[in-house]
């Protein structure tokens, strides 16, 4: 097999040059650029333009990591990014981990076999150590979910904020044993949510009573089941924060087979303003995420990357939340205290 | 250059059993084989490998045109396929037309450029005849949304028979009276309901009144915006069938806005069993779609295509619907005609 040495020895120039020409670099005088395409030809090599296009060729294609479609909040997200990708010449690759950190792992190698040119992590299953690494492959960007640790751009929604508003708001209604509900113990944004939560709890001398914590609630289903246990308890809550409109839709579908009054007995908040709060029967007080924002910025910070080939800014965005209150959380019998 | 044909005629071989060679083809004997190499040898001819790599090279990536992924029907069927595809070692991109037919060919180009190894139709902006010519890039195949002229497998639901039975449900509860919603005229799978409407309806002596025709209704929102029109006729339906069900939850939305008893007043039937027709109050009634069996066929059946290399079949594949009847049809003041 004819190489590349071959060529070099044959045209009396570098490795380096006969490289240099073959991948169209500058600053290759035409005298050197002639020797090689000579001895190329009197050889008969072909360079491995597979190998080329490997390192050098943009695919025009960027991932997006969410750990579920199904969930309307990364519908939503995931929708609003396919359209800012394709108004910017690029095609979106959707990956789901499921809440698995091997499937995650999985998906960033697209990055290292060059089958895109840039990923959105919108989920975070692994530490950011064993992310980090990736990084070498091309950019990488947080969107939504975060570790602030980790030294590349960030896109986020002010979470603390969001869980202080909509538990201030519950306090505002002359609750004081307020449940708390979640997706998942390890997410920076639930993280976040809480520390707003107790910020709230703080200011009114109030603290979180850890019998009311539900930790894995992400789907209507979950709702119902918790909407259940809430009622078998003999010092029930009076007030739920739940972290989503679909746990919120639950809880109202479970008190309404069980006959209880909402926000009569149990007053509860969403989070999301998705479609859904708007149709329920009570309609669902909720917290305000604007994602179609927040998805456009990730896919610009993300397509500026790609083009700039600089070292990853430790860029941080964050957009605000904001309170929509309806019927699930006003008009009980309980009072305001302020 | 050293070519293929010189390679050929050195080898004393014809150029296109160089080739088999050259590609690793079965039933090349061992003496040819080394007379290829050895010539190749001689010569010192590369195979072009990129151009080798462009036509034979697998991605290991399949794609997945849907209308719009907020669709909670395609998210489902997009969550499956992903899954599915996973299981046997594919990525999934996944690709929205928003409805329109520009996006539409936009993503077919992924065949043409090689960034996909085959790719499942499942929305259908475009005439066959504007597709078909992808073909010569690798396989096609429609999953739900179908042309029934197209010589590729397609693997859908037995829509005529959904339309059918939910048709007859309400005309069994005592309604002559049924308006008739969808989600666009072009779509095949909305004309096929629509078969099994009116054949329900003629088999009773009933004809459908045009005047209780909605053709553009998708969202939520949509079905409250048909709520209000139906509420404004003269001579309004008692009966709805919706074709969606997020159209069913926006006339119950409509209703309850207006006071209008569901089903006293108006029966309402959806299409999907997706979660929100359980939650919503009164529940709705509506017909069971299998997404996730279609997906896993869908998935299974592309691969197959991608690893055969045939030329495709036009297997078509049809998957059962059933009628689940909840509260949104049932206990109305009309009676049963049968």
């Amino acid at each position: 097999m004819v190489t590349i040495d071959d060529v070099a020895e044959l045209a009396g120039l570098s490795k380096s040059t006969v490289s240099r020409v073959i991948n169209h670099y500058p600053h290759v005088s035409q005298e050197k650029k002639e020797r090689v395409y000579q001895a190329m030809e009197t050889l008969g090599y072909v360079p491995n333009s597979s190998a080329r296009s490997l390192r050098n060729k943009k695919t025009k294609m960027i991932a997006v990591i969410v750990p579920r479609l199904m969930n309307p909040f990364f519908g939503q997200l995931v929708e609003s990014m396919e359209v800012a990708a394709n108004q910017q010449g690029y095609q979106l690759l959707i990956c789901q981990t499921m809440y698995s950190q091997d499937t995650e792992l999985g998906h960033l190698n697209l990055l290292k076999t060059k089958q895109v040119d840039g990923i959105i992590l919108a989920s975070l299953e692994n530490e950011w150590n064993n992310i980090a690494e990736y990084l070498s492959y091309g950019p990488l960007i947080m969107c939504n979910e975060f570790d602030e640790s980790a030294e590349i751009p960030i896109i986020k929604l002010d979470q603390i904020h969001g869980g202080y508003i909509a538990t201030k708001h519950l306090i505002r209604q002359g609750h004081t044993r307020i449940a708390y509900c979640s997706g998942g113990h390890k997410s920076m944004v639930a993280n976040h949510r809480k520390i707003g939560f107790e910020k709230a709890l703080a200011e009114h001398g109030l603290r979180f009573d850890e019998s009311l914590g539900f930790f894995d609630a992400y789907t209507i289903e979950n709702g119902i089941e918790v909407f259940k246990e809430i009622h078998k308890m003999d010092n029930p809550p009076t007030a739920v924060f739940t972290g989503s409109d679909e746990v919120a839709a639950g809880i109202l579908t479970g008190a309404r087979e069980y006959g209880v009054d909402i926000p009569g007995e149990l007053s509860v908040i969403g989070f999301d303003n998705q479609v859904i709060s708007r149709i329920m029967d009570p309609k669902i007080s909720t917290v305000e995420q604007p994602i179609e924002q927040m998805a456009q910025k990730a896919v610009h910070v993300l397509v500026e990357q790609i083009n700039s080939n600089n070292k990853p800014a430790k860029e941080r965005y964050e957009l605000p939340l904001e309170l929509i209150i309806r019927e699930s959380t006003v008009g009980g019998p309980l009072r305001a205290v302020e």
